[in-house]
C-alpha cells in the first residue's frame, strides 16, 4: 500500500437501508474524496451491485462478505459468530493494514465491538470512548463517551478529555481546545462520586479544562468538548435529538391549528428549515470510536446517503490528519 | 389547628427576586384558594410589608424570621448556622405541626437539607427524592430523582418509582401510572450496572412498569413517571430547559434574518407563544421533595409570582391528597 494512500473500507450492510444508503452514500463521497482516497464497499457484492445505476467510479471498490450482522444481534457475540459478516470482515481489513478506517451504520455495540475485538485498542488505552457531535449556538461541540462505557471510574474520564482534545485538535484545527465536565453544578464540589474526583484529576491533567457545565448550558457552545461517562452521554445526546424533534413537531402542530399561524409557517419555513438541518444527526455523518488502533467512525442507523457520504469522507479526513498516530504519541 | 385547615408556609426570603415574588405569588393564590388554606408568609417581616400595595389577605399571615439563607450558602451549613432564616423556620413550623407544608424558591439544596434535617423523612424511606414535570407531546410526565440524591443505588430507584407512583396517583388521580426506567436501551440487559439491576427490582415491585425508556423518547410522553438516579435527572431536567431555550433562540434568529421571515414569525406568533408557556417551567411551580414527612415543595430560584402562586396552591393540594399519609402507608 502506497504511504500517501488512504483506504476507507466501509460495512455496506450495516444499516436500516443498508446496503442502499451505503452504496450511494459511498459512490456520492467518491466524487467529492481527494485522489489518494479509496473506498471499499465490503458486503453481498450481488446487493451492492444492484444498488449501482452505473459502472462504479474508479476509487470505489467492492469485497464480498456474505453474512450480516443484524440490528437485533448480540454485539460481541455476532463479532464472534459471524466472522465473515461485513463488519467483522472491514474491521479485519483494517487490523491486516489493508485499510485505514472501518465506516459502519450498522449495529453500534457490534460496531464498538469489532474496534475492540478485531482492530484494538491503542496500548495503553483503558476504555476507547465515542465521541458525537450536536448542535450548539456557535455551531456544534463535541461530547465523548456516549455509549461505549456505561460505567467509568474517574481516570476513564480523563482519557475520553485527552482523546477528545486530539481529536478536535486535528480535526478542527483549534490549538487547546476548551475541556468542561459534565455535572450537577458549577462548583468543583458538586457532583457525584464519579465527577467530583474526576474534576480533580481534569484540573491537573495539562488540558484546557473550564470546569464544569450543566445541562442547561450545554447548547450554548461554550466549549469544545464534553467529557461525561457513557451512559450519562448516550442519555444526553439522545435527550438533545429528541427534545429538538418534539419541539418541531409542536411548532407544526400550535401554529398549523389557525390559517394565520399556517401562513406564517409557510412565510417562515427557510428559516425553520435552516433550524431542522442544524439539528439533523446527519449533517454530521457519524462518531468516531477513540482509543482503537486505526480510524472507526460509527454512523447512525437511519443515515441516509449524505450521512453516509459525510462519514466516509470524516474516515478519511481524520486518517490524512493522523488522529491515531497522535493519541498513541501524546495520551499513553 | 382545625384538622381540616390546610396550612401552607412559605419561605419568603428564597429565590432570585425574593421577597417580591412570594408575596405578590402567594396573595394572588389566596385568592384563589379553597376556604379552608391558610398562607404563611415566613420572612424579613419589614421587607414582606413593602411588597403588599395594600391590605394581607385574611388567610395570608406573616411570621417573621430574621435572617436570610443565600444562594451561594454552603445547603447543610447554613440549615444549622443559621436557625432563625426564613427557611429553617417554616421548616419548623411543619415540624412542629404549625403548618403541613413547606415552599420554597430558594438555594434547593439548602431547601432539601431543612426537609431532611428539620422536617426529617418518613420512617423507613431511605433517600427522599425530587420530582420534577417536564412538558411531553401529551402534556407532562413526572421524573425524578432530580437532584436530591447524587449516588444511588438500585433499591433507592425503586423507593423513588413507588413514591412518584403515589404522587401521580394522588394528585393526577391517574389509577395505575405508568412507570419507565430512564436508559440507554430498550431491552433489560442494557444499561449500567445501577439500571440493570434497577430493571430486575423494578419488575418485582409490584408497580405498572413499563420498562426501560431512552433519552430520545422522553419528550414523547408515553409514561407518566421516568425514574433515574439524580446526577442523570438533574442533567436531564436541565438540558430539557437548555436546548428548548436554545431552539426558541435559533428560532427567533433563523426567520428574523428575512423580511419574510420576521412576517412569518409575527402571524405564527400565538402559536409560538403556546409552545414557549408549555416550555416554560413557571407553568408548573415547583417540584415536590418526596419522602419527607411533610409536604415540601421546591421552586425555581427565578420563580415569577405566577409559578409561586402554582406552587402553594399545589403544596395545599397535596396535603389536602394526603401524599405524605399515603407514603407513609404504602411505601415503607
Amino acid at each position: 500500500m502506497d504511504s500517501k494512500q488512504i483506504v476507507v473500507a466501509v460495512d455496506a450492510m450495516g444499516g436500516d437501508n443498508a446496503p442502499a444508503q451505503n452504496v450511494l452514500g459511498t459512490v456520492q463521497a467518491a466524487k467529492n474524496a481527494k485522489s489518494n482516497v479509496k473506498f471499499i464497499l465490503v458486503g453481498n457484492e450481488e446487493a451492492i451491485e444492484s444498488e449501482l445505476s452505473g459502472d462504479l467510479p474508479g476509487n470505489v471498490e467492492v469485497k464480498h462478505a456474505p453474512e450480516v450482522i443484524e440490528m437485533k444481534d448480540h454485539p460481541v457475540k455476532a463479532i464472534k459468530k459471524k466472522p465473515n459478516s461485513s463488519l467483522a470482515v472491514a474491521a479485519k481489513m483494517v487490523k491486516e493494514g489493508q485499510a485505514d478506517a472501518l465506516v459502519s451504520a450498522g449495529n453500534t455495540g457490534a460496531a464498538t465491538a469489532a474496534g475492540l475485538l478485531i482492530i484494538g485498542r491503542i496500548k495503553g488505552i483503558d476504555r476507547p470512548a465515542i465521541a458525537a457531535m450536536f448542535p450548539t449556538d456557535k455551531g456544534f461541540s463535541f461530547i465523548l463517551d456516549v455509549g461505549a462505557n456505561a460505567d467509568c471510574k474517574p481516570d476513564n474520564l480523563v482519557e475520553f478529555a485527552k482523546m477528545g482534545d486530539i481529536y478536535v485538535r486535528q480535526i478542527k484545527g483549534i490549538e487547546r481546545p476548551t475541556i468542561s465536565l459534565l455535572n450537577i453544578g458549577e462548583e468543583s464540589s458538586k457532583g457525584n462520586l464519579l465527577t467530583t474526583k474526576a474534576y480533580e484529576l481534569l484540573e491537573g491533567a495539562g488540558l484546557n479544562f473550564q470546569g464544569n457545565i450543566e445541562g442547561r448550558d450545554l447548547p450554548l457552545g461554550t466549549v469544545d468538548i464534553i467529557v461525561c461517562d457513557g451512559f450519562t452521554g448516550n442519555i444526553t445526546l439522545k435527550l438533545i435529538e429528541g427534545v429538538a424533534a418534539a419541539i418541531l413537531r409542536t411548532i407544526k402542530t400550535g401554529v398549523s391549528k389557525t390559517l394565520r399561524g399556517r401562513l406564517g409557517a409557510i412565510l417562515a419555513l427557510p428559516g425553520l428549515r435552516e433550524l431542522r438541518e442544524s439539528l439533523d444527526p446527519d449533517t454530521y455523518g457519524g462518531s468516531p470510536l477513540l482509543g482503537i488502533d486505526g480510524v472507526v467512525i460509527i454512523a447512525h442507523g437511519s443515515s441516509t446517503p449524505k450521512a453516509i457520504s459525510n462519514a466516509v469522507l470524516a474516515a478519511a479526513f481524520a486518517v490524512e490528519q493522523k488522529v491515531v498516530e497522535e493519541i498513541k504519541s501524546k495520551v499513553v
